[in-house]
């Protein structure tokens, strides 16, 4: 038995520290990846997926915790996947959201992981989107996805979940207005969190009157929930407001479309890099020169790219045909 | 004469809305940007590019503002760049940063222009990177590159640039927490920006301290500035730090790695954007399926994708092979 067959039926008889280092594997690689979970099938069951998106200090980390308590509390079985855009120097993670989950950890009703940016081209949420579709394999109801900014690549991420819940903060000045073209229109709940401090109703006005301008886009309606994560209050609303998009989404048949757009993501980023991991197999090893440098490098990339390319092309032909 | 051809003639007579055409055309799509650029050769001018990050509501647009226009004032010729990941949904822009740029406009001497994702994998930082190569065809002596967010894309554009300057606001909670991991170590340049506002000395000194324990990873030494954008005060201090800095990094033959790596970027994205649009040329001239519907679909995404690349490269290997 090869050793990712041994990783799977560990996985699949439940054990934690093989859906670990299952996560490790497919987080690493696509192609370890479909080794991996095409003899899986088709999941048994589909859970539900949220996203927890925002600016930072908005308090992401404490309202996901908080949110996933009270689904533990209800009988829930709930998976936290962190995407956490570590730094591309040191690989460093964020200590303080760790800090946060401490009321989850060890719990075996929960499980908790945090996956970093390589700094691949696509590279995060590629392969957060595979590590979904390997927790669908698993027993749990609900994953949570939180992200950590708001750039391109989370919005990527979020728009492979189910719901989309946004969240923000009283008075964080320019942030409404940024919100507005980033990710405004991708929210399914938006939460004004921290709602204890001042301008909280303001705000969540704002964000209502915003909402507003977009109806009649055939859009579902985006409730606006206040909440104060580090009390709890609030979070019974944010969970019924999740419980009722839910429902929505099966009503209206939009959730099969956000699925399709999920493995559709998947599909093209597998195809991608099997097309990348051929000719980057083939550069390495024809001892190809794959790096433009020098003042030539800066004056003809271009050239240099299609030259590469239109060699390997040539080169792979030969060697099929041959071999044929 | 061909557009593409007349185009060039008018971009390099320096016509500005030829400029905006181009810069269109670039953006839009690697092949054309080839097409364009490679009859270039080599840029007569490296102008210094300096990219300008930090999350939203740091005041990032106006720092810009005042900064271009105290390097106008010195009688330089500026290019602003803005990185604008606009809605996914509706490809709305973010209405509030042009009204800032309202005292720049119509200058002979600047030139303004957003990009906006249009949600292609790696898309956004790989156009961006091909405008800044346009833009060093043309006479500026400094191109700043503002990001909107901390994300993954906005960290992979502003490691594209020469100078990373990281704006952050007095009391923005966990915001420096989250920056720590996120895009602290990519600063070479920190502004505490709104610095009239409580607490600016102490987040200038938490920085301060972060940036200390970095000490000994043979990195120049980073300056905190703290500025008012609204009123100007500290932009003098902050132009100082930038030509401090263009200063180490010549010294240091730092500057060289850094455009190195820029164009390693560059060629990377055009080699996966040729290999991508070739297969896409096949799939779409073959009919072939690629996309993964319904239940086995979601099912055996990874096997579909991999019959299908492997159904391109037969007959890519079968025509070329007829072709010879």
């Amino acid at each position: 038995m090869l050793p990712i067959d041994r990783l799977r039926e560990r996985f699949l008889s439940g054990e934690t520290r093989a859906l670990a280092q299952s996560i490790s594997l497919v987080e690493d690689s696509a192609r370890e990846a479909a080794r991996f979970m095409r003899p899986l099938g088709a999941p048994m069951t589909l859970p539900r997926i949220v996203g927890v998106t925002g600016p930072p200090g908005a308090g992401k980390s404490t309202l996901t915790a908080r949110l996933a308590l009270a689904l533990l509390e209800k009988g829930e079985k709930v998976a936290l996947l962190l995407i956490d855009p570590s730094s591309p120097f040191s690989g460093g993670a964020i200590l303080g959201d760790r800090i946060r989950m401490h009321d989850l950890t060890g719990r075996p009703d929960v499980f908790i992981r945090s996956l970093s940016s390589r700094g691949s081209l696509g590279g995060l949420s590629a392969a957060a989107i595979r590590v979904l579709r390997l927790l669908e394999y698993c027993d749990f109801s609900t994953i949570i996805l939180e992200t950590v900014g708001t750039g391109q690549a989370e919005t990527d991420v979020v728009e492979a979940v189910d719901t989309v819940v946004v969240v923000t903060v009283p008075g964080l000045g320019d942030d409404i207005q940024a919100m507005k073209a980033g990710i405004m229109e991708i929210a399914d709940i938006f939460v004004v969190n921290k709602a204890d401090r001042e301008g909280a109703e303001r705000t969540a006005r704002q964000i209502g009157a915003m909402l507003g301008l977009q109806e009649g886009k055939q859009r579902l309606p985006v409730p606006v929930v206040q909440t104060v994560a580090t009390t709890g209050q609030g979070i019974s609303e944010l969970l019924q407001a999740l419980d009722r998009h839910s429902a929505d989404l099966t009503i209206s048949m939009e959730l099969k479309g956000r699925r399709e757009k999920r493995w559709q993501k998947e599909f093209d980023a597998y195809v991608t890099s099997l097309l990348v991991d051929d000719f980057l197999a083939w550069a390495q090893g024809s001892n190809a020169e794959v790096a433009p440098h020098g003042r030539h490098g800066a004056a003809d990339i271009y050239g240099l790219a299609e030259q590469l390319v239109a060699k390997y092309y040539a080169e792979r032909t030969k060697r099929d045909a041959e071999e044929n």
